[in-house]
């Protein structure tokens, strides 16, 4: 199944998507949000339902995956190949025993077909593709042998980040942290369509062109690593979203560098889960 | 004043407290929490309220001042004291021109006189005592001579550190966020009581010993900096809290390390703040 949240009369909603269209499965399973059904295990009663689509998904405004997460989780550098630009760009990133760890805000990422936002004082403006997995069963201490039980489903990320200013000092909080700077969808396909997340092929694509192409079976931290190390410290949570890390081909580390700018196209292309496609636009300046 | 949340029929409530009283003023003005307060624009109204205290302050749990923040910004490294020993203990950390930042999530802290948790995956359990600014007023690219403006009050902050985790790779993220491993109280002084907050003295104390005592005017960085720094990347709202870093003197970094253990008592001692004072408890083990 794909699910989606969207934007109706004001309103967060989500739906089922089936042949591109959408039929609402909030007011059927009384849950206002993709992290509330998932919260109240309802998860498995949407293909029940047998919901008539009503509208087309090409019609509405889609909102991240899960708006409203109480955690982003973002891995650093988790293909070989990333580790090497990045260090070959002049960045100190050693190789670690476990896996680096940032946390992004909500308001940091919009909806598929959503407008990224540079902001006025950057020009700095990179794009990173990124399987996202969102968790769908509480859980603290999870062992890696369980750990894929606790996933919902998968999604696009797009870890779009400030460059400048991610590297103003050795944490990257700032320059992962601007407003609708990133992005996340269009939707959530979930596990039982994707029994093998380890061999997907990913792809960000910029104005037609493939600058990151890789597969998800070269990352280093695997994603039950990543699940059970990130639950040691805080209990896991319905709805919460790990970002597991992009592959080589970022703009900043080309020669010359590539940065998105304003009218650009931006997608991120996952084998099995989808395209998550943003324009960029540039803040207004001062 | 000086405003609380605390728990009560496991409800939190916000209340005034005078002369270690309390009186609830959520009721009267319609609010729910300390941050509705701030939203709303009401904290002003809080001292037209004239309402009796109906209960001690120690007969009730505290939380964490604001315990739904939306925002929980912590400033790395944001005294000179502090810098020179991380160096000096071998961390890689340089002068930058630019404020260190990173986030921590809420379940991460608890209030005065609640346990602080040693998890059972480490032994490296550390204090950092901060003086922790409270935003009242919501703003972006906020100006270093308006930022005070945009400050509703203060409090103590205990930035507890899991120090294996923190330095597992060169983001701190894991250290700075586990369960319970931190605090933040016991409440918010408002901002008319502390007009100049850049000459406070900070102490942290554990078991009756000073092991941090410093001032707020050393700090690197100053409040109106960060608080104009953080605004570049998202609007700063009602309610965020920015934690300003921690002087020198903390456990890792001493000849021999002290780190805390089970039933030790931890107190941040911040003039004319006040005291938060936290127990150590160890987490059943597996």
């Amino acid at each position: 199944m794909k699910l989606v949240t969207y934007e109706l009369g004001g309103q967060a909603r989500i739906g089922l998507v089936t042949d591109d269209r959408i039929a609402d499965i909030g007011e059927a399973l009384g849950v206002r949000s993709i992290r509330e059904l998932l919260e109240k295990g309802r998860l498995s009663d949407v293909a029940k339902l047998k919901l008539k689509p009503e509208r087309d998904l090409a019609s509405v405004n889609l909102l991240p995956v899960i708006p409203d997460s109480l955690h982003y989780y973002c891995v650093g550098v988790n293909y070989a190949d990333h580790l090497k630009e990045v260090q070959d760009a002049g960045i100190a990133r050693a190789t670690t025993k476990e896996p680096v760890f940032f946390i992004r805000f909500p308001e940091t990422l919009v909806g598929h077909d959503q407008a990224m936002v540079m902001p006025k004082v950057s020009d700095s403006f990179d794009y990173e593709a990124e399987l996202a997995v969102i968790i769908g069963k509480e859980g603290r201490y999870i062992d890696e042998a369980d750990a894929m039980s606790h996933i919902a489903g998968y999604s696009c990320f797009n870890d779009g980040s400030i460059r400048d200013w991610q590297f103003h000092t050795g944490q990257v909080t700032p320059g992962k942290n601007f407003f609708a700077s990133g992005s996340f969808g269009p939707w959530m396909v979930t596990a039982d369509e994707i029994p093998d997340p380890t061999k997907l092929d990913i792809k960000l694509v910029l104005n037609g062109t493939a600058l990151q192409h890789s597969n998800t079976s070269k990352l280093i931290f695997s994603i039950p690593k990543i699940i059970s190390y990130v639950s040691a410290w805080l209990p896991l949570k319905p709805g919460d979203v790990i970002a597991t890390g992009t592959p080589s081909g970022v703009g900043f580390s080309r020669k010359p560098p590539i940065f998105m700018k304003a009218g650009d196209i931006c997608e991120v292309q996952i084998e099995k889960v989808g395209v998550l496609r943003n324009s960029i636009v540039k803040e207004r300046a001062l």
